[in-house]
């Protein structure tokens, strides 16, 4: 197939039912998801996923967060720490208790149950950061602590799926797992923490250096792929090594390098959406039973979200909790792979790891609207989009 | 590997040595192809081309050309189209000829010899238009020819592989060859002609109706896929439909598409140059021999290409000719691609592929520092890039 045809497919479903959704007033985001299941194997065929839109889809998801992360600066997210700390503990408990005891309850295995829990544990920060990046809502407090909780959260998630991986293999290891913890924390708050006044003493250095064009967006990308490449070093996800990039640059860089990443990120996000579209699995659903499962599991994965992340921020006050516990709710692709680890792990079974990707594409198409009514206070007064800051 | 391991490895090596030429006053452009040989598998052998790095070498050429196209006027080019014509018929004959004539005279079968010239004939137009985008000199008089005859060259020389392919098939069919060059004149003509007025005409309208941000990016990039799509159809290659979506879309898009489309070439740039260097192969160069007569085609392909786009250009004088001549020169990754059409039909030897493509890389390393000398005397008035529009 030609290059250019999977892109033009990709990219012009994907803004076309993105364009139809938006005249319904329903989110965009949603439209670009559906643009991918629709032209995926489930229904149309005409694309399935492959090695080159898999890492597109990637790219565009990471270029998100970094886009994402330009627009932050860390030392409020900092101070926001113990919030967004509650909200991720509560918002990784509530989830896998509620996904294993659920999956046992149905009858699953053991083991099986602790996957499914693992899986609910997952939150696709990569679609709740487009859908308040593009309603310019990434300065509101609520925004900040799901940003901060989202980061915390992956750690958190990559330490259960190390506990619930060696306990499919049939041990724990305890000191394997300090060091993947240490290892992780370590790499995220160090980062996090003097990231941004490292890039601010030494950017202005190599910038006078370089010769060549755009040299801050050059520097720029440089960090954005070093330290995506350390966060996978040091256990978490890419993405996470992206956002820490571009909240290290936040305060270095003039605004033209947020309009080159711009270009990169409104050509490959919607690879990134259609891509989870495109892993919907029709098939997976062949057999009886597993419907009633997997919505089941879905409306646990909403709720138990909610009222995690939500309890963790109630001290915010309610509307912020409600947006909080609705932002994290998405599980979008991390969830999935979750359950593609489970299934090479031959623990968990064909139709189980339907339900997960399922849960995982049913959350991320539920967050978005949902997301749009918490937010809708803030959104009316459009002129201002800073003044919530501080209530 | 990782993604983001081979992102860092590229993008960065790329930078780094496009920075080192730049400062011993070399071309950067010739630093980043290098830098693909030296982490390919020739030297360091870090990185080999595999689907991935393809892609995004393929997707970097096109937007490259998209945002050439962007900077340069249907009509103008039009105006220069008699001399473009006689550059890119010349440009073909004397560079063909001379690949057959030398490969033959060398022993080589009637066959083989036939395929050399025909990969002699190729232009990699993405090499010079890098170097002229980024020294300002897109609206230059000799530019502009160069533009409009790699268009042509490209129809011409798929006239060509068509031909000899043809006949290492065993027979030539005149009626598919004249539906194949009329699809490809048609298709390349049309565009050219009447594309940016009817963008002119369909864009305000189309962008009216449009509620996503950034609507006109959106478009844009449609088109450019959809273009380069049906070049591929038409027979000519992508990065032709390319150029002529940014050149159909140039008076109708405002600056904001120009930053956001120079976002994804700055980023997917590197790949293009940095996979041509990849593909240099040091094992085909093993047999005594091969050196020698590789030598000896690059010189035939440089200087029958400033031979033949010279006297096509003579009459706007001797520097232009000179310019063009040498723009003209590289032929990059699309001679690499008929050497690869060679071996697919099993007509052309392990050791005669690696000549095309030492000379396929050696033309795209020659070209970029010849074309500063000849461009010299346009360079100097850096604050009047455009003063020498019409001497």
């Amino acid at each position: 197939m030609f290059i250019s045809l999977a892109m033009l497919l990709i990219f012009a479903s994907a803004r076309l039912l993105a364009e139809v959704f938006e005249r319904l007033s329903m989110p965009g985001i949603v439209g670009q998801i559906l643009a991918g299941i629709l032209i995926g194997p489930s229904v149309l065929g005409w694309m399935r996923p492959g090695v080159f839109l898999s890492a597109l889809s990637e790219l565009g998801v990471m270029f998100l967060l970094f886009q994402v992360g330009l627009e932050v600066k860390s030392s409020e997210l900092m101070r926001l720490g113990g919030t967004a700390l509650a909200v991720a503990f509560l918002g990784v408990l509530v989830p896998f208790f509620a996904g294993w005891g659920i999956t046992l309850a149905w009858g699953e295995p053991q083991i099986e149950s602790i996957f499914v829990g693992a899986a609910m544990v997952a939150t696709s920060v990569g679609i709740t950061a487009q859908v308040l990046a593009s309603k310019g809502l990434l300065h509101q407090r609520a925004s900040k602590v799901i940003l901060a909780a989202a980061v915390i959260d992956d750690v958190l998630g990559l330490l259960v799926l190390a506990v619930v991986s060696s306990v499919a293999k049939g041990g724990l290891n305890f000191v394997e797992l300090g060091v993947t913890s240490g290892l992780a924390v370590g790499f995220t708050f160090l980062v996090a923490r003097f990231g941004t006044a490292t890039v601010r003493r030494v950017m202005p250095r190599v910038e006078q250096q370089l010769r060549a064009g755009e040299a801050q967006f050059s520097v720029a990308l440089v960090l954005l792929f070093a330290l995506a490449l350390l966060a996978q070093y040091a256990g978490v996800a890419a993405i996470i090594g992206a956002f820490l990039a571009g909240m290290a640059l936040a305060e270095s860089v003039n605004h033209r390098v947020h309009d080159l990443a711009r270009g990169v990120t409104e050509l490959l996000v919607p690879f990134f959406l259609v891509g989870i579209g495109l892993h919907f699995d029709l098939a997976a659903f062949a057999q009886g039973g597993t419907v009633i499962l997997a919505l089941v599991i879905v409306a646990a994965a909403m709720l138990s979200k909610f009222v995690g992340c939500g309890l963790g921020a109630l001290k915010l006050g309610l509307p912020d909790a409600v947006r909080i516990g609705v932002g994290m709710s998405p599980r979008g692709e991390v969830g999935m792979v979750v359950a593609q680890i489970g299934l090479g792990l031959g623990v968990i079974a064909q139709s189980v790891y339907g339900v997960v990707v399922f849960m995982s594409i049913a959350t991320t198409i539920l967050a978005p609207p949902l997301l749009r009514i918490a937010y809708r206070d803030l959104l009316r007064p459009a002129a201002q989009p800073e003044a919530q800051e501080a209530p």
